[in-house]
């Protein structure tokens, strides 16, 4: 920490992916086991005919979330949710989860056996093995860092670079909820706040607050690719926004996308929401953080297979890269994709 | 965070140990895979014939570390360093790491190239690949979270419940330095502090602060044990210190131990620093944490191939558990063993 300050370049300059970017170019992979290492939804290992998937998330307290609207048994559950997430993204089933708590002097046992009760609930649910960790005292907040493992077939794994011009791009239940459901968190705790004795009121925003404090990583859409013998040609998560995962997916894959703005799945209680808070239901679908659900892409011959499916939207196609990565909005234009990035509109 | 306050148990009640057998102790485990879940240096799992151990470990500044006088090259090697320990401890060989970091707004580009240098310093040496993580804001200090992956055939995975009566108890390399080396540092930076014209004194302490800022994980020794096709019956590395470790083993392994004051490895410069801080050496080598040395049982028979190991010393051997856990002192003594637990001397 001694550096001359002058010569020194602010993280904002290079943002989360330019900085990943730069830490890990150098890596060169020693070990031909390592099938997938930085660089994609979870790294990838040989371990003797079947892939290890291995993912690791960190939430701290104050950046990730805020612990007087967010109760400790959803957050251990949320904790977990999220690394599922990303093993089912490389199209693996969860089997083990290892979890590393640094707590400060705040917590009692009390605390931490209700985040438990969360871990063990989503354990339960998706069938996992909590099988490790490590517990440390903390000088601040709370911070939960989380490995998820998975295994699957070597002929099974997808990856976000295979998408092919033409390939249809899907997405499964609906987006921008758990960014709305934060929003009126938050404006609720101002409230509470300025007015100490008024009650908040959450019963009309069940759904999206739902979204936000208790998402549900989607192994049902894994197990129905699994039972249909359809295998995508990419699939990536969505926890940054729909927007910077398009980015991600076809950047990687070397190819564009146009995505049409009526067919981006938007449920009825977070569009009113987004409306009673004077946003567009489709800016928050786009760059709103923490939906959880699963963007890929599929050969445009299985169309049949998903048009009539509920829970999964077809909401454009894959173009040449040279054709850009647009969103068609209702009225016929072209606009072209952004990503928010770090500062991105889910923690402003 | 909204309990009443009276009805809450304060943590320091449980201690560390107890904290994660309270929080742990109604896992039952799911899958044949999960060979090994929590309790052990690392988790083991089977994925189709060769086992997979995978481990995890935070590290926090102001608990585990000081940034004013551990350069963060240090600092990213010991992370790795630390993890892969015990890897080795399961008789295994470390494949990959992943590591997520939260970072505070202090932190520029060059204080996170220079922490991952260390990291990719010890993946280098140790010929592991960094193969995913996690990069993260935070609104205070530095959080490392590590997380290693190795591979070990069925037969040969070590745990710490194995040591038998009549085991000899074997360690690696000497112990107490990394605890003087830190008392060193802390004393250098009081002074600094008092005055900060003066310019630290550590040529004196060059063994002590290296153990301290540099530790190496012991793979020569598992190298060495699979050349004499020697498995040890259990096996724990030395972070909390050897009395501690020592305990664990014997705990669960349901025995008991006498080792001899006289034979545990202490080097000269470390005994010099103690007498000059006014400390027993052997509190230093029972206490002190960070080692990161190994602490192995193995069957009576094989001591001829330890007996004359440089790097090696047979510090005792397993009892009955009835006969309980003892140091003997030079004087002919019988000590019983404490642990120090959380609030351990090395952190005080």
């Amino acid at each position: 920490m001694d550096k001359d300050k002058r010569s020194l370049t602010p993280l904002s300059e290079l943002g989360e992916f330019g900085l990943i970017r730069h830490l890990t170019e150098n890596i060169r992979l020693k070990h031909p086991g390592t099938v997938k290492g930085v660089g994609d939804d979870a790294a990838v290992f040989d371990y003797s005919g079947k892939l290890v998937v291995v993912t690791t998330d960190m939430l701290a307290e104050g950046i990730h979330f805020d612990l007087v609207y967010t109760p400790l048994k959803h957050l251990g559950y949320k904790a977990i949710a999220a690394n599922l997430s990303d093993v089912y993204a490389m199209n693996a089933t969860p089997r083990q989860v290892l979890v590393s708590l640094a707590i400060s002097g705040k917590f009692a046992l009390e605390h931490l056996e209700e985040l438990y009760q969360g871990i063990y609930l989503a354990c339960e649910k998706y069938n996992v093995d909590l099988a490790g960790g490590d517990t440390n005292p903390s000088l601040t907040g709370l911070i939960i860092s989380v490995t998820a493992l998975g295994e699957v077939q070597k002929e099974d794994v997808v990856y976000r670079n295979g998408a092919k011009e033409n390939d249809l791009i899907c997405v499964s239940g609906d987006l921008g909820a758990a960014y709305l459901g934060l929003q009126i968190l938050e404006r609720e705790k101002k409230l509470f706040h300025a007015h100490p004795d008024l009650q908040p009121k959450l019963e009309a925003y069940e759904y999206i607050l739902q979204r936000q404090l208790k998402p549900e990583p989607r192994r049902d859409i894994i197990e129905f690719l699994q039972r249909e013998n359809l295998k995508p040609t990419s699939m990536i998560d969505i926890s940054d926004g729909l927007s910077s995962e398009l980015m991600h997916l076809c950047t990687s894959s070397g190819v564009g996308c146009r995505v049409y703005q009526e067919k981006i799945p938007v449920a009825e209680e977070t569009a009113r929401v987004a409306e009673e808070l004077h946003l567009e239901p489709v800016t928050c679908a786009l760059n709103g953080g923490e939906d959880y659900e699963l963007l890929f892409t599929i050969p445009l011959e299985h169309y049949d297979k998903v048009r009539f499916r509920e829970g999964i939207s077809v909401i454009g196609h894959i173009v040449p890269a040279e054709e850009g990565m647009h969103l068609v909005t209702e009225a016929g234009e072209n606009i072209p994709l952004r990503a928010q990035g770090w500062d991105g509109i889910s923690r402003e």
